[in-house]
């Protein structure tokens, strides 16, 4: 359905309610009408409008539902437009690098249309046989994320044994098949036996197990890796990576992605073996894909390759309509996705 | 005095009473008489006799007075004579490469005479201006550790703001002057304000606070790096790592040499915010000096040379007397040495 230029329309929005402090839940979002909308970038402005078709929902944005301001993510205004991710289509533009039509993907708003006054938040997507909604996934953040992490951080040798926690997730997946094509030896935890089952029959890994079914998480690991994980690629902090400390091998590699666990600033729990990064030598990293950015054309090339011969798969999960944004994000957080959590605001 | 070959002795020797679990006590260990020695290498053996001269504590020995076999280090045997680095002189030698006279340092125990039957873990020293003593603290293992720790693990640039911890001791000393010769700033903390007043005047620090006084550590490193620390040579952990997590800079590289405010394997302080590792891409990296040994020859003509340049100064705590080494090591643990701790077994 086209739209219609200069039309004054209702846009619905996610707006963040208030500054939370644990886990994200459904009623920290709400659905509104925003201001009336004219479908038009104004003259002059160099902006385009967009209609939002595929929206992300990625972990971090937690960090800005948080009133810090300490770190590198600003804070969401309560009361404002959540922001994030997404897939959207060129409506209307004053951007000569932009035309109606045109497929982008980048940063935009949790709404029905968005105005970009930033264009360099967003780049143009060349539609093929890749879905759209693989651009905020697989080709997306989420992908880029991996790929960084696992080749830049992870230092990563044939027959190395590689552990990826939230195996399945949007990060995890693509991480262990990477390994895989690496010549790794690679096992992924996820939270219930369906991702256990995927992580294994769909998405190749060696091996799987439901981290919730584990009393003993070092018992755990020491049974997938009788001679030791030499790298981790950790999404989820606390209680794992203590397992994994106590399982690492001399001269192992810690990628420190995310650590979805650790839901609250105020009491986070304490890792409390970290002598073991001495003993053996390890290093562990803290990486964010954004310092890598020279690499993401490469990264396209590559992992679209992958894509297109077959040799990679991605899952994702994903929530028809706007107005299931606030539970698909809050479902993050309660494992309750199968790969990559997407939102569905309009087919085309 | 010279040693008369093939006299049998008495030779006075430390011994471990049994596996401890918090910080060393002195009366963890005790002087006993050890069997009759005979002054000679046995002929066929390969062996050499030693004299000790000057022992190492060095707080890695703590892991060695555990019953924990998951390490790097052998546990010592109770009721053994306890061993670790000193510098001695050979009194009588079946090795072609060692002969009477000849100082070496290395592996050695902690009595009077040790009867050396692995040659290769001792070296020859070369007599010059160096004090002997030195060989196991600035050229020893201490000094290799700070060396190969700052180089090879900070990846230290002109200007940085480099913070030590323990920053008076064996290593921390060594580390901080290595840092201002490579133009960083640099701040170090310990634990008395006599300590503070030798590095600010006597070791070069641009400054030093006394951690003990200090009931605020996050609030005392905002003060002393207003603008963040960019490398921690971390010898401490606990409560001083939280707090450097909190002032790390983006890209910041944490050297992890000791963490040994952590007396106790059973109950650790847990560290809570390693979640800015990520927001702030940080490189936490635990390493030992054995990794590095290719370094070695390198390392003893740089740090060599600029001790006889007079630009480096290397603090010493010298107890006199086998006797005083279970005193001398435990005080490693409250902090009672000022400087590099050495037990003196006898002056030549």
């Amino acid at each position: 359905m086209g739209e219609i230029i200069g039309r004054v329309v209702d846009n619905k929005q996610i707006i963040l309610k208030g500054y939370i402090d644990g886990a994200p839940k459904e009623t920290d979002m709400e659905l509104k009408l925003g201001k009336k909308m004219k479908l038009e970038a104004p003259k002059g402005s160099g902006a385009f409008l967009v209609k939002n078709l595929y929206l992300s929902c990625d972990p971090y944005m937690r960090a800005r539902m948080r009133d810090f301001h300490g770190s590198y993510l600003t804070p969401f205004v309560p009361g404002s437009v959540v922001e994030g991710f997404g897939v959207s289509k060129v409506v209307h533009s004053d951007n000569p690098n932009f035309k109606p039509g045109d497929i982008v993907s980048g940063f935009t708003g949790w709404e029905e249309y968005s105005l970009i006054y930033k264009p360099e938040q967003l780049r143009k997507v060349q539609p093929d046989t890749i879905p759209l909604s693989y651009y905020i996934g697989l080709l997306g953040m989420p992908g880029f994320t991996a790929y960084v992490g696992f080749y830049e951080i992870c230092a990563p040798k044939k027959n190395d044994y590689v552990f990826v926690s939230a195996a399945s997730g949007a990060v995890g997946q693509l991480v262990g098949q990477l390994a895989k094509l690496h010549g790794c030896y690679v096992v992924g935890s996820a939270g219930t036996s369906q991702k256990v089952d995927l992580l294994k029959n769909k998405l190749g890994f060696d091996e799987a197990f439901n981290y919730k079914e584990e009393p003993d998480l070092d018992a755990a690991l020491k049974r997938y890796f009788p001679h030791g994980i030499d790298i981790y690629f950790e999404n989820v902090g606390g209680a794992m990576l203590e397992a994994v400390l106590l399982n690492i091998r001399v001269h192992g590699r810690i990628a420190v992605c995310g650590m979805v666990s650790q839901h609250s600033m105020s009491d986070p729990q304490g890792i409390r073996n970290l002598f073991n990064i001495i003993t053996k030598r390890v290093r562990m990293q803290g990486f964010l894909q954004s310092d890598f950015l020279h690499l993401y054309p490469r990264f396209l090339e590559d992992v679209g390759s992958l894509y297109k011969q077959g040799k990679i798969t991605y899952l994702e999960d994903i929530s028809e309509g706007l107005e299931s944004g606030p539970s698909a994000f809050a479902g993050l957080f309660s494992g309750k996705n199968i790969g990559k959590q997407v939102v569905c605001v309009a087919h085309e």
